[in-house]
């Protein structure tokens, strides 16, 4: 019973709990069972307390058998990346300057998940600062590789089949990256989608919130609840949202074009990356055409990004890590260091030729539905001391692109190799409608290979 | 006739060619005729085409023949600061670089100034970029004073009976400081409330475009033409606006309650304007209490304040003023040099910093209507090498909060001093019915003195 509840989707668990099939309390239980049996070698979660996961399962059983109408996710545990607020359990952010924190109020994804029923399952590692020096997390499919970061925790939680759903934070490439590294759905919304207040805040510009899951339509389950307008994030929009299940439900109208784009930071794909692209790409036919950037506008995207990551982590943290002395890692403190070095001109510039690379993306889009990349370099690097390079993850982070990483591909050793979708601004249900077609046409093409 | 013309205000000319009482072609005549005669001693416009205007006149009056309905500006002459666009005269930010230069399209406040029928009277001497640089205009009360600047033509052309509106900016001081120097009402709206779409662009959170006049009533009838959400502007906000004609002309429920506020600038304030000023506190008793700004904290608003600008200039005026050599002023060449030291971590606090400014001061608004300071040092300082001192507008700028400049004092020489009134963010219908208030109450004062 047990082994069956953990492989059962989030939409799934959310029919099952709805029609009285299974309890919140059971299902709950039964990921306790898998955190018990397997989270000593993963090591996901930084805070976890069963009780407490437990105490609102039961709630919500009680909830429901009160015969109220349920949210979408009502009786599924979510967890929550330990750099999102959460006033029932610490946030420490993934470093000692922030032992025991707790904050007085749930960040607003946590708040909106809680309303749409959700069960807050426990806190999972960040890497410090949500940067790039590693927690404790290993990657499920093989313990001496790192999960990718810095969404650690909630990659690997979700792929080891500790809870079906979690939500991370990017400000460069931290959900696509472990998401393709533990072989889940990851996706990064577009910029604005889901408000981040109440999360650790690096950059306005480059911060976003979005979800871990096991299934597309568990992505756009988990959106619908998170995705909105919210005051308190100044880049969210007084808009109403489309719905993302239904969204990603839809057969598209006609079938979508891709665009292959290897963007000028190909050349650090690993050889045998390049060569998954390059088949994946021919065996797509008619459905994608190679398109290459042009170099020399974007390839300064990264330096861009760069400038605006240094000076607003160096704005933002850069008191409470001083005066932490040596409590913070050198990488972290030499990457403020920078950003006290970037000059307010060059800041502006880059943040000028941000929107720049939005706009001319724009008109890409006019002709693809989507752009198909890496999501990262390669499989996930042997070892724990690099969560690995965000390299396929910055240029969609810094224009704010709705990105999503899908787990199609092997490579060495049968480890995960993540397909990464990119869609246009604000169009997050539509892109999500695209990665549906390519998974199924993908399966569609293999069912045929081998009839 | 021409005289009596010249002494009409924008809202009574407007009603007389509403009602058909006298021809918005004759009205712009009289104005024409007031630029023969008073233009070569100020020095007002940049670029002023008499046929120009009275084209535009002929075809408001043809337009009210044929039984339109009319807008609040129907037929009312309105001058144009030289960094605002439009694409029927020259645009030439008061530089040399931006010789012959003709926009393709008008900036959105002209568009909405047409659309409420105004006439495009000619555009006005701006200081070079907006910025320090004086130009060739003389303050119309005394030929050997500067008029002030930024909007150093707008000012000049208004006190001149030239024309009975005129548009500015202000990034600092730039239409607060002349209003007062050349006596006339001046208004800096809440930032986000009219649109800097096609006007020369400093800085996004400094940048504010704002009108001057003989009458309250008359600001208040161009903001109505002007304010508003505009898609092109991303500080502008969707909501609707009031209508601050009626505003200005509503009683208030109860009496205001003013704060004398001496800011951390007080002590560039001239012998002769602090003694002003104590004797207008005292002479208004219970309406106005006197509150000190906490000094520790606000006294780095000016610092504040420059580095944002500084560096926001050098960002975008950088290469233009870089590739014409010694063109531009030394005193440009030097702002700009300053805003290229300026490093991001520098720029993000003194943003952050403004932020909380703006936060603190609403808190006071809770209790007092409005602030009321000098809008200057002193009356005009003599001679034109300089436009005068910002330092009592730069708080107001930097914060975003709606300010007016009332002729209410008079200084040395018998020369305008002007009294500043800032109020709550967004309540700008409100500060204009506080100022009126303010006017009816020292007029009544003054008749009862009298008697």
């Amino acid at each position: 019973m047990s082994a069956e509840f953990v492989e059962l989707t989030a939409t799934e668990a959310a029919g099952k709990i709805a029609r009285g099939e299974i309890s919140s309390e059971d299902y709950t239980r039964a990921l306790i069972a898998q955190v018990d049996h397997i989270e000593s070698k993963v090591g996901a979660f930084a805070h976890f307390d069963p009780e407490f996961a437990l105490a609102q399962a039961r709630q919500r059983d009680e909830y429901r058998a009160n015969g109220n109408s349920l949210g979408p996710l009502h009786g599924v545990p979510v967890a929550i990346k330990d750099c999102i607020d959460t006033a029932e359990l610490p946030t420490e952010n993934g470093s000692a300057l922030f032992a025991g924190r707790r904050p007085y109020k749930d960040a607003a994804a946590v708040t909106r998940l809680r309303a749409a029923g959700a069960v807050i399952f426990g806190k999972t590692v960040t890497t410090e600062f949500a940067f790039y020096h590693p927690g404790k997390t290993r990657n499920p499919h093989d313990l001496e590789r790192t999960p990718g970061g810095s969404s650690s925790g909630s990659a690997a939680a979700v792929a080891a089949g500790m809870v079906p759903l979690a939500i991370g934070t990017q400000t460069n490439g931290s959900i696509i990256r472990p998401a393709a590294y533990c072989g889940v759905f990851g996706m990064k919304p577009s910029h604005g989608l889901v408000s981040r207040a109440g999360v650790l805040s690096h950059s306005r510009v480059l911060d976003h919130v979005g979800p871990f899951a096991r299934s597309l339509d568990d992505i756009a389950l988990i959106l619908d609840a998170m995705a909105g307008y919210d005051e308190e994030d100044p880049d969210t929009k007084p808009y109403a949202v489309p719905n993302f299940l239904s969204g990603v439900r839809q057969e598209p109208p006609v079938a979508p074009r891709l665009a292959y784009v290897r963007t000028p930071a190909w050349s650090k794909a690993d050889k045998a990356t390049a060569q998954a692209f390059e088949e994946l790409a021919d065996s797509l036919g008619e459905v994608v055409q190679r398109v290459e950037l042009h170099e020399p506008v974007y390839s300064h995207a990264w330096d861009d990004l760069r400038a605006i990551m240094t000076a607003d982590m160096a704005h933002r943290h850069g008191k409470i890590v001083g005066r932490g002395g040596d409590v913070a890692s050198q990488t972290l403190r030499d990457f403020l260091a920078e950003g006290r070095r970037v000059s307010a001109t060059r800041y502006l510039e880059a943040l000028a030729q941000a929107k720049q690379y939005t706009r001319s993306l724009s008109d890409f889009f006019e002709y693809y539905d989507a752009i198909l990349t890496p999501a990262a370099t390669g499989v996930a690097p042997k070892g724990l001391e690099s969560t690995g390079d965000p390299a396929f993850c910055s240029l969609w982070t810094l224009t704010g692109l709705p990105a999503v990483s899908l787990p199609l591909l092997q490579g060495e050793n049968g480890l995960p190799l993540g397909v990464q979708l990119v869609g246009p601004m604000n169009r997050d249900a539509r892109l999500l409608r695209t990665a549906k077609w390519l998974l199924g046409h993908l399966a569609h093409n293999e069912a045929a290979e081998v009839a």
